[in-house]
């Protein structure tokens, strides 16, 4: 391993997330909440550790894939680490432990909380939880390397390692540009929910939160029964849509603003991602009409906000879900395992792969009939080669192992199945909101401490897919 | 297809199963139980249909992989309809749905029943259900044809489609020499486990009964209780080690009888099966011991009946385990997707499977720190072929894919997660009982119709690992 390389690129990491605290200082300025120096110290605290860090010169420039994947699996647990500084700092979170679940939490887009009471918190504090949402959704790494490019030899090797997905697009042929654009295009989309949720009636500092949490797709709100509390139908619509558009990979809105609109409308993957939603609406929405709702208008509202809340992973609630009958939790639990599109910024195994893995049992089911003959897969006009099939089929498995082990640790708390299964599941997927005790109306400050470990690293393996946290249990990453 | 090969090997199979249902009609005499007149009826019709099957001329005897999935898919279908017949004509289970339910359930050695009292059943009755758990747990086309090897072109192809496990092995060159063999070990494990069972102080009717259960792990009893109703140690003891024994690949105990002890010792999936249901019984006996059982013994005792019955798919039960901490059943729940090994009587993923996810797993890490270096998987001294690891990726995936579908339909009745969950694992994996509704104090009476069918399916896909049945919903299969 490059360390000096690895090193260097923690440092910029931690320069870039000093910046990134300074909107949570004047936050702080301007409600007077008292939380004004847990910042300022956080801050200079990574100034102090990132610049000796980034001004390492290593000997060899030259930086492999294990090293990608070193400095992002360490970078984020690192800027999780110090990211839980304001919360512990502050008082917000008396507990260290809880500080870096929520701060992983954040980062990770999960949404994920062990407070019990949102509303009581600085609002510095809430806007930095909201706003490393924001940062985690499109990848603190790369979000580093569009700054400071300097730094970054290998940035393909990092967005391999950090951007969601089976296949990182480069858009144009210089990958740091790709980056800036895809980042230009999040926060438009940003910038674009902030002025129609202000427009719904919502105020300024609640549309900043809820815009860095949909486009962020991690669910952070100002609002201890987050969307629900508003009760506006205006401002569910707007996020339902904006959830739903930041499902979408990116790259097809870079594509369809140069014009090639053809390209968003014949992508599988977007298809077959607004399929699934659509299908999940219609069959959600009969469920609850006359079981929960009187009138179609709000099984229909209710259940679409829910399903692209869950397959985005985003976890906002407009209500409590929990009740609903079996039927429907049972799709939603399911959509917590697909999740939106490659290329955006949700969790989950990604619709791309599960697309893939029914084209495979498709196949596989042909060869029977026809053992001799050679079929192969295609995405578009696409064809795709066996590593990437392999890859995929490799990470579906390794999705549903650390979802298996995390239950079965987590299930020592001795929680009813339906908490212990949907914290699991909604921390490898990014999602946050579950059934049971992390429900709607609920959160996860009843774990256990080793239980809180778990599904902090759970959560991190399922922002980085997997591998890059997997690896650094590997002896041979750390050889010269 | 080759239809008409595939209707003469039907025939074949009806006629077998006419001899099958011989002893039932001798059982009923001796007890009178007033039932033999369905067994009788059933013996005729089954031979009116089967000879002039069985006598059809095919103009060519070739057959190929997809004629063998399809006798082997319509084999079982049929089999089961007609096995349901002593069931429905003695008026033992009114609905002739219910009764198909049961002989699906007996076949693919499930277990699982709809009956809420067992033991008013007539003794015949039960009989039958034990047996055909007997005859499914090795295959019943593969029994057809060592008896019958006259019909039997294309033996290979349904020793693939009907024993379990990604590659059945031949054990001598000649595949109906092998296909004895394995019969011959099969019956003599069943002979030793009655003769055990009866020295332990049950009856001969009940020790046939458990013994047929046992070997093809199916777990039907003659009791409510099943194995709990006794209270008898040593059975449970023998039980239990019988359970485990028919969980090992078949092969491997030829090999040990022609005295290569090592060929057992040294496989890998033995291995790893066994080292599974050691880690299993070891970590609920912890949990156990203090929470729900005073001494070690008997924490020992029931954890290691019940991970035996449950990671070799049987289904039998020494206590009420659905009252046990959530750990325990976690790592039960996960034992129904495991299985026990390839090439013996089990249901569910199997061993070797999974062991060569994990060996994916790790290969795919190694991959990530060196990219240009190739790996290859081994199994003992075999290199693992890149078609048979897609092979099972695929296959694992289609197993989860079921399970996902199964659960989303079932969840419709609105039971509880744990009943609902726990009845699409148990019928997928052919182990009948579960949690909630269908642990061991209940049954799958109150489930609707439409559950009813698809677990029915559900078990059929399973036993025939997923593909024979899939495959006849390709259109292409039906071409000539």
């Amino acid at each position: 391993m490059n360390s000096q390389m690895v090193l260097r690129g923690l440092g910029a990491l931690l320069i870039c997330e000093a910046i990134a605290l300074i909107p949570s200082v004047i936050v702080s300025g301007i409600y007077e909440d008292g939380a004004m120096m847990s910042f300022i110290y956080t801050i200079i605290l990574l100034i102090i550790i990132g610049i000796p860090l980034a001004r390492l010169k290593p000997k060899t420039n030259s930086i492999y894939a294990r090293d990608g994947f070193a400095i992002v699996a360490a970078g984020w647990i690192v800027i999780s680490l110090f990211g839980a500084f304001p919360y512990y700092l502050s008082g917000a979170i008396p507990s260290f432990a809880d500080s870096f679940f929520e701060a992983v939490s954040g980062f990770t887009t999960t949404g994920a909380s062990i407070l019990e009471n949102i509303e009581v918190l600085p609002p510095s504090i809430i806007f930095w939880r909201s706003l490393t949402n924001w940062l985690g959704g499109m990848g603190v790494l790369v979000l580093t390397l569009a700054i400071l490019p300097s730094v970054g030899a290998g940035t393909l090797q990092i967005m391999k390692a950090e951007v969601p997905g089976p296949n990182p697009g480069k858009i144009v042929p210089k990958i740091s540009s790709s980056v800036r654009i895809l980042y230009k295009i999040y926060l438009a989309l940003t910038i674009i929910e902030i002025i129609l949720l202000l427009a719904s009636g919502m105020p300024f500092y609640d549309s900043l939160i809820h815009a860095f949490g949909t486009t962020g797709t991690g669910g952070v709100s100002s609002k201890n029964f987050n969307i629900a509390a508003y009760d506006n139908v205006t401002a569910e619509i707007i996020i339902t849509v904006f959830m739903i558009l930041c499902g979408v990979n990116f790259t097809l809105y870079y594509q369809t603003i140069k014009g090639n609109i053809k390209a968003l409308l014949k992508d599988e993957e977007f298809r077959f991602y607004i399929g699934i939603v659509a299908v999940s609406i219609i069959l959600i929405s009969i469920n609850l009409y006359g079981n929960v709702y009187g009138s179609i208008g709000e099984s229909v509202r209710h259940s679409s906000f829910q399903v692209a809340s869950i397959i985005t992973t985003t976890g906002y609630t407009s209500t409590n879900f929990d009740t609903w009958p079996l039927f429907s939790k049972m799709i939603l639990f399911v959509l917590m395992f697909i999740g939106g599109s490659s290329g955006s910024t949700v969790g989950a195994i990604k619709s791309i792969r599960i697309l893939l893995l029914l084209k495979a049992t498709r196949l596989e089911m042909k060869s029977i009939i026809h053992p001799k003959a050679v079929f192969s897969i295609r995405l578009g006009n696409k064809t795709i080669d066996e590593k990437t099939l392999s890859e995929v089929k490799n990470f579906f498995f390794a999705y549903i192992l650390i979802f298996t082990l995390t239950v079965i640790i987590i299930s020592l708390d001795g929680f009813d199945l339906a908490t212990t299964l949907s914290a699991a599941a909604a921390s490898i997927g990014n999602i946050g909101v579950g059934f049971g005790q992390i429900g709607p109306l609920g959160n996860y400050s009843q774990f256990s401490g080793l239980s809180k470990a778990v599904l902090s690293i759970c959560m991190l393996m399922g922002r980085l897919e997997i591998y890059p946290i997997l690896v650094l249990t590997m002896p041979s990453l750390w050889e010269k």
